[in-house]
């Protein structure tokens, strides 16, 4: 067979994606909207997140530009080079993956923030037309990402199918994005919520989705560029980054058909999928979600095992994808065990909270610790395993393996994101009823849709950080062979930990994730300070505002500006430091010292990330347990001291947290992108 | 020169330690106590003390005695070896660790608990002699740490030249009794802390030091088990620890004397520079502490480099141990920078937490992550510039060069432990003057001591986190040193980061300190819970005791009892878990996934210890720059916020942060012991 007949596949396979996505979007767009401040309500949502992508485009596009110019000058070093085609089109990939990547986001969001207003006005007709609008919403936004991702890897594959480092300017196009996206989107989306609950909840006790607020659409807004598209981005970046790795390893073993072939087949199965996730009045919309994600599981795993009899793959390359997915499965469980407000751990710092919120943010933080221990041995266990699987193969298939395990999590992602966005939908859905007064039958069956979305938040992250955690084991493994391509077999023999330049790097690799973390905790902190100012002003300046008299509106628009210039003015140092000190070390320590630097990275990396992810979802959950009435419920101790905790929650599960693994993917894929350069010029290397 | 030489100066220097602190403890023991109270309060405290300590003995001597079973059953597996003599000695060499280790921070404690009434009474006569008292009953404890660690460890070397293994057994007898004594007494400081806090001042509004309080003399008694004795053991440890590994490394290269000279030398310049640690009525009991450290410095550098000419010993190895001692240095200086009252971080702090305690927590912990940074890069950096500046020497000398900057940035311990030591006096002195109705001018003196005491502090951790770092690389050095010896020299080549094993254990290592960090603080959180019944209770049943009523006395023996016995469950499981981790990946992933994991354990382990250890002392910090007047003073919302900060610190600083250091070190020492075990028996490797 054709080495490019599964690369078509996969490009015929996502083009049935569009379609579908097209089909659902027509379905969302053409269901009725409840009454006209809705759709206004709905209207400035969306074009406040509109302002906010553009605004962010406009900064990335410089950002990309000039990066774009850095690859053509030296990815190799243009005076190495006989000729500067290759530089060009290195230049042109790297730019390619940006646009899709911001694509695909825009796609979604596009599409989420229309079906927020339909969610919301289907609620009247009961749970089931809730449901589907809110879930085929989600649903565009899963096959667009999987479907673009598979399209651009599966082109760039086609006219290069020699040269994976293609492959890997596409994918840091797509990572150097998402770092700005998701990052930019989280520090916008806390800095709006926090400041809209302290003037708000705090200060006037108004409730929270109350038109009066100033930053109340800036709030909703932040929903859609935080977890919309910042989320959309971040799933593009890991998918592509787990095909380029697995492809550099799979280039000398002939073996590149099968990467294609998973994810062709889990972007079908998740078509499949997405069509049996339905509720009837009075079901349960968390056990839809589940349904759903269960059946493309299902699907997948028939599909893969038969085209793997049928055209004759390696079964232990099956096996190896089949661990990662396993992997995935058991990261999704132990996160939602930690952060499920049914389990036993959210309940046990509800109960202690009574003590007064020292005790919310230490037993949430003690849970967070521990809650990292099962992933942590998921990875640890999918590397081995994979790496296990497919000794017998040789050694190059062993680590081929590892990589497989990534594609193997990461393909049913189709499905995983359509439940992901779903949250935020629903989450706008609930703002809008309340905001537009639909009643409160409609605010209950919102409800019930968003406590569903936030469990799946939940497994998303889990699965994004442990997909996240084996790509990169497979990008430092695509590292050394991009390393051995350029300096020969001979003189790298491996990393070794005893080696000093490894262990520098290692260290240096520990702190960044910790820093650039920090940078964005703190981005939100100074944004949210800035954007209270401006909420007091509008209280202060327009009258009859805080009466609520009729007719009188606030500056939405301002808080939103406000906002967007503020995250874009706080990521940007955070996403430069981590590329910044990736460079350092790469010239002051060299290849080795990254290598290092890339394992240390990672270590900690997913440590925080899972630590900050399920400490934030413990707390949050924590307080939304409280508010169902236990523990004295709302207004008392217990109540105070968890919104205490769900406000530190918040920059930690969607800001710091989520962004990590971004951050981890972009510092791997620079690194081997400059490892020529890296081998060439070091101080110590 | 004789072999034996410099083990036997470092002997004599021991000796001349012992004397000097000997000395001072006559000294402080003569000095008046200001009244009866006093000296009542002080027994109480003293005899809470060695209450703590002989239960913690019983229960460890049970741990110490199976785990010497064990030593001389395995190490070497005894059906293995020709004669069963090495077996026993082993076990023996280990007892006689954990006996060292115990005894130095019993005669430390046995002096806190008696400076701390003398320095309150002398500072009735004004600073200059509470100082004295103070610093002198800390430097008893700085002398006889270090002198029974060089004392011992030059015995053993001295009857086992040429096994370097029986050392190690030695240090990991020292250590295991340090996990528990520091986690333990951590435990217990802080559940005594915090219950006295919530039941006294927050419950019934009545100062810190009130002797209604049950718990105030169980608070007091934290600072001595915590504080003193358990740092002590924490300190000895990784010191034993350090002067192991560079053993191990040096014995094929015949460089033994230098370590023995540098810790002598070291020790000597210490007991110099504690007599000129004084300050002047009117002066900065700060910079009296900074001085002492400056001067030991100088000696210290002027001693090694005199001898290193006299006795032709390498400069270069001179050079190694002086750049820890500057990583040290720096380490020190950046937990100062971060945690110091008179900085703009905690100020920082102070302001933001005026929006309230989400605030507080959200910036003191972003920038407890921050303030990781330096600290890893002096660590990074020391281990690359010894390996670099002893490489010219041969290979073999660059792995012990990095070992001998553990050893040098630990020479100085000595005066570093007096400081340190000095803080929990004058924090008991200023307790106890106080609760003894001492009057406010004394208050005020014991005020201005405490303050420069957790400073003082802060420097300490950052030398033991750091100190800790550079031991475990070197120790993972001497690890593969005995591998070596063991499996012969062509069989271990490296530890690959890319090898899966290495890989596995790395992120298992990764997740240990994370979950031993959690344990140790929900048993705090445990712990604390039952104290507060307890007090509850008396305050109910012991009639007049909250009125105050004169004769009434609240059961304070109880409260001790309830602490003691709860933070030894809650410490054991925390232990096990560290040390079961450890043999569970050796047994599953033999001797490369070990070494993984030690890699992943110091990574994960020093990032956390750094990120809690600075967070919390900025959290302490932020609510006396409140207290003292600042954004609102006393009452004010910036204050109750950073109260909130503090009993979330509290955990953070003196508990979980501090026994990180000890656990990598416990599993750095297993993981050599049974490295054999590992080779021979193991799923995988």
């Amino acid at each position: 067979m054709s080495w490019a007949f599964w690369p078509i596949v996969a490009i015929v396979v996502s083009f049935g994606a569009f379609a579908v996505g097209f089909y659902f979007y027509q379905y969302v767009k053409k269901l009725p909207s409840a009454n006209q401040d809705i759709d206004r309500f709905g209207t400035l949502i969306r074009e406040g997140s509109m302002a906010f992508l553009k605004t962010e485009t406009r900064v990335l596009s410089v950002f990309v530009f000039v990066t774009a110019i850095l690859i053509v000058l030296f990815v190799p070093p243009i005076w190495q080079t006989s000729s500067i085609t290759g530089n060009i089109l290195m230049g042109v990939c790297y730019v390619f993956g940006a646009v899709f990547s911001g694509m695909a986001g825009l796609v979604g969001m596009q599409v989420a923030t229309v079906a927020n207003v339909k969610t919301a006005s289907a609620a009247q007709r009961g749970l089931t037309h809730a449901y589907r609008a809110g879930f085929r919403g989600g649903a565009v936004m899963g096959l667009a990402i999987v479907g673009s991702c598979l399209l651009g890897s599966s082109i760039i594959y086609l006219v290069f199918p020699n040269n994976p480092s293609f492959l890997l300017a596409f994918s840091f196009g797509a990572s150097s994005l998402a770092l700005f996206a998701k990052a930019g989107g989280g520090i916008f989306t806390k800095t709006a919520d926090i400041a809209a609950d302290l003037t708000g909840k705090m200060e006037l006790g108004i409730p929270e989705d109350d038109p009066r607020n100033p930053a109340v659409i800036a709030d909703n807004v932040g929903d859609n560029v935080g977890d919309v598209a910042g989320m959309g981005a971040d799933l593009f970046d890991s998918n592509v980054a787990a095909i380029a790795a697995a492809l550099i390893l799979a280039l000398d073993l002939n073996q590149a058909p099968f990467i294609f072939m998973a994810s062709a087949m889990g972007l079908l199965a998740s078509i499949i999928g997405v069509f049996f996730s339905n509720v009837k009045e009075g079901g349960s919309p968390g056990r839809a979600l589940n349904r759903g994600t269960y059946i493309t599981t299902g699907v997948f795993l028939i599909l893969t095992l038969a085209c793997s009899f049928i055209f004759q793959f390696e079964l232990r390359l099956w096996g190896a994808a089949m661990i990662g997915l396993l992997a995935g499965t058991i990261i999704g469980i132990s996160s939602e065990y930690f952060t499920s407000d049914e389990g036993k751990r959210v309940q046990a710092v509800a109960r202690i909270s009574q003590q007064g919120p020292a005790f919310t943010i230490l037993s949430g933080f003690s849970y967070g610790l521990l809650s990292s221990f099962p992933s942590l041995i998921g990875i640890a266990g999918a590397a081995l395993g994979a790496y296990k699987i497919c000794e017998p193969l040789g050694t190059e298939y062993a680590l081929y393996g590892i990589a497989l395990s990534a594609v193997g999590m990461l393909s049913i992602i189709g499905m995983i994101t359509a439940n992901d966005a779903y949250g935020p939908i629903v989450d706008n859905a609930r703002g809008l009823s309340e905001m537009s007064g639909l009643g409160e039958e409609v605010v209950r069956v919102t409800d019930e849709l968003d406590a569903a979305g936030n469990t799946a938040k939940a497994i998303t992250k889990g699965f994004s950080i442990g997909a996240a955690g084996l790509t990169v084991i497979a990008l430092l493994a695509a590292y050394r062979e991009t390393l051995t391509n350029i300096l020969g077999a001979d003189i790298i023999t491996g990393f070794d930990i005893l080696d000093p330049l490894v262990f520098f790097g290692m260290l240096v690799g520990v702190g960044v994730p910790a820093v650039f973390s920090a940078m964005l905790m703190m981005g939100v902190n100074r944004n949210a300070d800035r954007l209270v100012g401006e909420i007091h002003r509008q209280f202060k300046e327009i009258p009859g505002l805080k009466e609520g008299k009729p007719g009188v509106e606030p500056d939405y628009n301002r808080c939103i500006d406000m906002a967007t210039v503020g995250a874009l003015k706080e990521l940007l140092p955070a996403g430069l430091m981590a590329i910044g000190a990736t460079l350092l070390v790469g010239f002051i320590g060299g290849v080795y010292a990254i290598a290092g630097y890339l394992a240390g990275n990672i270590m900690s990396g997913v440590l925080l990330a899972l630590l900050m992810s399920n400490a934030g979802g413990m707390w949050d959950n924590a307080k939304k347990y409280v508010e169902a009435g236990h523990f004295g419920g709302k207004g008392s101790t217990a109540h105070k001291a968890t919104i205490i905790g769900d406000t530190v929650g918040d920059p930690f599960k969607d800001t710091a947290g989520p962004s990590i693994n971004t951050q981890i993917t972009v510092v791997s894929l620079i690194s081997s992108l400059a490892a020529g350069l890296f081998a060439a010029f070091s101080l110590f290397g």
